[in-house]
């Protein structure tokens, strides 16, 4: 077999069969082929596409090419979630074997989050990692050299190429990390609109389809929910922030898109884990877990396993914070009618709240309140949002940015848009 | 401006301008733009295609990364032709430029036949290419390190990665090169059929009609003549070979269709380097060039001026021969309808009369001779065509070929292809 062949078949819009992928990506993982062939097949594969069992051979290969976690040794079923949700889910007996990403450009990423409270390590070696499992049935780190090393590698190389944008390749990149996690059952959050990743829902859509069809395919229970990122989620963006509203939430307190949001999450990894019939006990369950403390005394067990002050459960303000506010008001009167929600995203960023570049440093106390909601009314000079922030560098550009990304008309929008858009593979 | 950008312009089908174009090609064949991502954008290019105006920014930027020949001191018109040619049209006045490449696969390359004769020299330095120019009229070296190096880096990193059969692509390689000769016109001549790079005709014409155009962009008189190899020209494959029956056609001898097909060259050749007033006068002096015999002296001067043994003009046996000879004999009676003439090529280069691999050493001596063309009658046992070779190895598995490549049926086909098949640019 030989890589340029493979390269041709791909551009030719043939389709590959499981040990010509197998042969192309272990051998690119180990080196042997170079990264410009590899290059050269990926923006094949970007234009031409993947059909489903190529996609699953792609996600396999992947996946194997690392270590593929195995917790047999804990009792009960592994579930994990790609998106919120946790402590509830560990409260109510399942196991959440999380392995999360860092956040770039816009997005933020759950491992930088819970790095923002004090001592909390993400870098656990893999037995740690199952130690953690074990005592308190969740855990969380970042991505490890033996888990999915192939997309690591690849990853890297589709962000120099202009090859990430590809619902095959994206599916096959978290797909293969996910299910080399060692989970029975996944439940995916797959974000639309225009703070998510995906823009156009049909595109959404489209990527929670395959990667519930591959999750299938190896067996796991998967489903996915389409859910709304037209605005932001919750009132509060910014590390520091999202976690004491996080807090806010296993409290039974807090924002109500968020919580519900929440709970439909655990609902379903309740059921597809086996610990409730159907996915409304599993909802019941759930709001169980907060209401009777069990989900926050988790998250607090969870902090203090990973090395973190666990004091922040009760004391939120022992997070790190911005020293400085600055509220951004309306420029008219009316009604919220839509948001740029990216443009939060990247305001955040350039107030240190992200990165630019992987080797950045993140300011986990800077951040934004948002006052103002799709179909709200607004008075002029009202503020739409507060910005939390360290240094006057880049306000300016900020609070414009944040001022343009919302939308105020003379009418509020007829109808409210749903949260969970669709559901996909239930 | 940012590689990853360009590779996304052209991904998404976008035009590049001349400045992106430069960004790339010129970033790349300094080192600045790595190998992963030149791949990347070659892959676009070659699934999206460039328009003609990319087309004439990517050759240009490909010309001009090297030296750019100037024989202003030499008196009289430059004019080259991509395929036969030479010593006809600088024994009528004119001088001939060639850089030339080397045989791969089942092609063969100029540079490699005329290294069939004893001593020719065809890593002349520039200097020493200029002064054989100016003295005889026409002068053939290989690619050197100062012509086009973009091309040849890319070229390497295209036969690595499945980006070789892309007309704008070829177009653009071919013409950088020849354009770099310090022409003032050019007659190529594109092969379509069996034996040719492009099998279709159509796309021999596009070829053709980008290049002629590309050429004429840069205010050279271009034309291109698409004709057959739908059967081997002449009757002689193989390096000694076809050097030798190149000095018949000079003598006035040899096979029509190869001295029909160098009248038709040279007359172009003259007429586009205003030698003559038309074609037809040009063809006129092409013919009297080889009946007064300066063809043929000219051919003599250049192979000494270039270090060769210039006694192989009268004695052809000078060239290396191969030892043995095998008759490949018909297995059927009746005419042949259509030959594989790419067989051929494979064939050849099998016996060691061409590379697999760019390091491969060439046997000069061994050949094909065709006893047989299209619409020829054939008996049963009738040699149709005789190998000369110099080891065993792979005679089995090149007389089956060559057999396989003969298609004998009952009837003569009705008609006769003509040889030039279409002019382009006239």
């Amino acid at each position: 077999m030989r890589a340029v062949d493979l390269i041709r078949k791909k551009r030719d819009s043939g389709e590959l069969s499981r040990e010509e992928i197998d042969f192309l990506v272990s051998g690119y993982t180990r080196g042997e082929i170079p990264d410009y062939q590899m290059a050269a097949w990926l923006m094949a594969v970007w234009i031409r596409g993947m059909n489903r069992s190529e996609l699953a051979a792609l996600t396999e290969v992947m996946m194997y090419s690392g270590e593929v976690l195995n917790h047999s040794e804990i009792p009960g079923k592994k579930v994990d979630k790609h998106s919120t949700g946790g402590p509830i889910v560990a409260a109510g007996g399942l196991t959440v074997p999380m392995i999360s990403g860092r956040g770039l450009g816009h997005t933020g990423g759950t491992l930088d989050k819970l790095e923002a409270i004090p001592g909390f390590k993400v870098n656990l070696s893999l037995e740690e990692f199952r130690r953690v499992l074990r005592e308190c049935g969740m855990g969380l780190i970042g991505q490890t050299a033996e888990i999915a090393p192939a997309d690591k590698k690849i990853y890297a190389l589709r962000d120099a190429t202009s090859t990430v944008e590809n619902i095959g390749l994206i599916c096959a990149s978290i797909m293969s990390k996910k299910l080399a996690e060692g989970i029975d059952a996944l439940v995916l959050d797959v974000k639309t609109g225009s703070g998510a990743f995906m823009k156009k829902e049909e595109d959404s859509v489209r990527l929670a389809e395959v990667m519930v069809e591959t999750g299938k395919r190896m067996g796991k229970k998967v489903v996915a929910l389409i859910t709304d990122m037209g605005q932001p989620l919750g009132r509060m963006a910014g590390h520091s922030n999202e976690v004491a509203e996080s807090i806010e939430i296993l409290r039974g307190r807090g924002p109500a898109d968020l919580r519900d949001l929440s709970l439909d999450l655990s609902a379903w990894m309740f059921y597809l884990g086996e610990r409730t019939r159907n996915v409304e006990e599993g909802r019941r369950l759930a709001e169980t877990m907060i209401a009777t403390g069990q989900a926050l005394e988790k998250f607090r067990q969870g902090i203090r396993l990973q090395g973190g002050d666990e004091r922040v459960v009760d004391e939120p303000e022992r997070l790190p914070t911005a020293r400085l506010l600055f509220h951004v008001a309306s420029s008219a009167s009316g009604f919220v009618t839509s948001t740029n929600c990216e443009g939060f995203g990247i305001a955040l960023a350039m107030l240190g709240g992200g990165r630019e570049k992987k080797e950045d440093q993140i300011d986990h106390g800077v951040g934004l309140e948002f006052h103002k909601r799709i179909g709200d009314r607004v008075e002029l000079g009202e503020p739409l949002a507060t910005i939390h922030y360290n240094s006057d560098a880049k306000l300016a550009e900020a609070k414009s940015l944040i001022g343009e990304s919302y939308h105020v008309g003379e009418e509020a929008p007829k109808e409210k848009r749903p949260l969970v858009r669709r559901l996909i593979g239930a």
